[in-house]
């Protein structure tokens, strides 16, 4: 059986959760405190030495670490990859830009502020401009889905479920989702995708 | 003919133009200098609403962006990415590890420090921090060559790529790559692959 190694508030260990309820795949969760230095035990490190969550556990023992590699391998020869060369190559292109341009900015601060991690000079500074970017980072997802309903191919993928895990709680901190209505009305088609389920929901 | 958008300094492009000369796969190449704006005009931006290079356009007309989407798209069905799904997704894996842990920080620094860019508040306290992460990026990378003489499957494929391109020039500013003999004795294996070119090659 496959274990994930998860954290309950991760956008990213929630792509592979979601997932895999879409897949109806059984598997073992094994949660990790981020906070209290979990995923930085010598344990731990043996099998990422990353030391990061979320990571799967195969069948053969193979750690796979990276939550868009996870929900790739996941996704392969499923309905949530593109069949073709070129779809698959623009799910990349999302998954991708989900981790260079979205996640690095809308959730580190969401991070930061939801777990009271202390100001310093750096994060003083580094707010704004990840804010900044964050904001850069919604405005092109809207202008790619005022002309279309998902983001790759006219079906649900693994791009929308990697996008939507950290854009659907960037309320929380308050990044202003109001300007963007076809992204909202994306996150709304993504809710009633078959066996969906919350990001905190157990 | 496949269509480059390229800026010659960029490890990000330079994964494309190394994986293209080791495909022997000719292309028409348009360089866009990032320091003039050229990627952020009307024209580009259509292209790429994230105003980014390296962008491929494909034969069909379908633009595709993200250096390491482009790879993956190149090397399907090719000696540089695995046939078996658990090494794809081992392949993935680095891929983006090395968007999210190494190019944000080592090819960050390269680019503050190449260009001139005028330090800011934000720089001077960001610059201390990234140094930070990119050792620790290239610790990651030496623990896991110690065993092995390629990232994935014991053969040289766009894992090594990606990893490659911000590592072999990470020197020019100043991150030293003395304490990582099993980092320096890839870097001379993946130099020694055939079609290699180098970075500043024309």
């Amino acid at each position: 059986m496959l274990t994930l190694y998860d954290y309950p508030d991760s956008g990213n260990a929630y792509k592979a959760r979601l997932l895999l309820s879409h897949l109806d795949i059984p598997y073992k969760r094994v949660v990790l405190d981020i906070d209290k230095g979990e995923t930085r035990t010598p344990h731990f490190l043996a099998k990422n030495p990353n030391g990061r969550i979320p990571a799967l556990e195969l069948d053969d023992g193979t750690v796979l670490p990276e939550s868009n590699a996870i929900i790739f391998h996941l996704a392969e020869g499923t309905r949530y990859l593109p069949s073709d060369r070129v779809g698959r190559a623009q799910v990349l292109q999302w998954l991708f830009f989900e981790q260079y341009s979205h996640e690095p900015n809308i959730a580190t601060v969401r991070y930061w502020i939801k777990h009271k991690i202390p100001m310093t000079p750096y994060i003083e500074q580094a707010m704004p401009a990840k804010r900044k970017a964050g904001i850069a980072a919604l405005e092109v997802m809207e202008t790619h889905l005022k002309k279309r309903e998902f983001f790759v191919g006219e079906r649900y993928s693994i791009a929308d479920i990697a996008l939507y895990a950290y854009t659907h709680v960037a309320h929380e901190v308050d990044f202003d989702l109001k300007p963007y209505p076809a992204l909202r009305a994306w996150m709304e088609l993504v809710a009633l995708q078959e066996n969906h389920i919350g990001i905190y929901q157990e």
